[in-house]
């Protein structure tokens, strides 16, 4: 999916929604573990039931790889089934030498066809670089991340400016606004007005909203450009709404908040 | 593998090569592709000729994530066939905010067996330490990495020290010398002795020999300390030694060159 199609379908959904598929075997509702996949079975209800309110999805690779091959069975069958309206996020956060980079391009965007993946740009341009051949693909690249931990280098100072500030300038001449995104936690929503000094145009993704606190209303306001440029991804607060039969629906209940939220912040 | 068990694999074999399965179906030789598992014909082959050489592997994930859920059976099927003599390291470069480290921990240390895992430092703490809760296990945290990229933002400056000098401070006080090691690139043999200052007793993973040039003998010699602390990875010039049917008894006739160099440094 490329940019003119994703701001069609923000336009079209009145929404910036990124739903964040943290599928996790010891959250989702116990009568799924009769299934044959419970993890697909779980996502393919969540699924089913946002796919109207929200322009994205987030694969939390993590959670797919502690399961082994079953779990990236489930990934593709993700895939497949959430189709190709919505932007899908492999939030998988690789970034090696070139030549290994290359092979996690190859993993995730043609073994698995999604449309975008997280990198960790501690590595520098060649580590990038390979995820930014591909048409219509996107790297998200690390910048202020929503943990404690990101005090621990990316808040440090990096010559007269901090280190994340040099990420996100220094990364952003490696692509273009067409295939580059960074990651920008909600819970720093008084950094949005010098990241958007340093991106005017990017789009932004902005995990932390939802079971991290960030708001939603102070993302917007301060985060936002004239082409919308953010995507704002809940995981836990809409996917684990109920731990019940009813769970589906109750994530349905979750995201319409946001969507409705959303849709009043668009204006 | 413990660190005591580490340093008894180096006495006893005179050597502390690790050999990169950077398994890539484009370079194995072609009569391999017939194999029902192609992957792991390879990888069982370079194992049987090369185990008594080296006291570690190194399993380059993003090779096999290319070849999704098939790779991930080749990758669980290669460490059963190592067993528990070599050190066997994920070089996954992974890390992200607390739960999903977790995940990934998960991933390589349980669903999978690896003794230890490469990480990425850029979101700090909380992503590096859910690696450092498990016994007999590794978190192997990138410092300063053999690619050119490395001058993007590791040789920064940080303060009054640059950022690769900050990470390993910092992060060698989130865990041990039993349970972190450190990537510092071969190529920059100039910098083991700024290293070796900051970590004096952690054991060191050293790619950039062999393919990309670094010297082993000035590795040794700047990087080296009384209980060893290195682990020297090469990995194309061993494995792909040979791309015809001679290709095993190649790569062990290339690790031996490395071995016998080692012995020699080992004194």
């Amino acid at each position: 999916m490329n940019r003119t199609q994703l701001i069609e379908q923000i336009k079209a959904k009145r929404s910036f929604l990124c739903i964040g598929l943290d599928t996790d075997l010891t959250e989702i509702p116990s009568h799924l573990l009769e299934e044959p996949d419970p993890i697909f079975a779980f996502n393919r209800a969540i699924i089913e039931s946002t796919r109207d309110l929200c322009v994205s999805y987030k694969i939390n690779t993590a959670f797919y790889e502690a399961e082994g091959e079953r779990g990236w069975v489930a990934m593709r069958k993700t895939l497949d089934f959430i189709g190709r309206d919505h932007l899908v996020i492999a939030d998988a956060k690789r970034g090696d030498i070139g030549n290994t980079s290359e092979q996690y391009a190859r993993a995730f965007f043609e073994t698995l066809s999604f449309d975008a993946i997280t990198v960790a740009p501690y590595m520098g341009s060649d580590s990038i670089k390979p995820f930014l051949k591909w048409r219509d693909k996107w790297a998200v690249v690390l910048g202020l991340t929503s943990n404690e931990g990101a005090a621990d280098f990316e808040l440090q100072p990096s010559g007269d400016e901090l280190l994340y500030e040099r990420v996100l300038r220094t990364a952003a001449g490696w692509g273009t606004k067409e295939n580059t995104m960074f990651v920008i936690g909600a819970t720093r929503a008084e950094a949005f007005a010098n990241v958007r000094r340093i991106l005017p145009d990017h789009f932004l993704l902005v995990p932390g909203v939802g079971a991290q606190g960030g708001s939603l209303t102070e993302v917007y306001q301060q985060g936002s450009n004239r082409e919308f440029g953010l995507l704002v991804n809940v995981s836990r607060a809409v996917i684990y709404a109920s731990a019940q039969a009813d769970f589906a629906a109750k994530a349905r209940a979750a995201a319409l908040v946001y969507q409705q939220e959303m849709a009043v912040l668009l204006g």
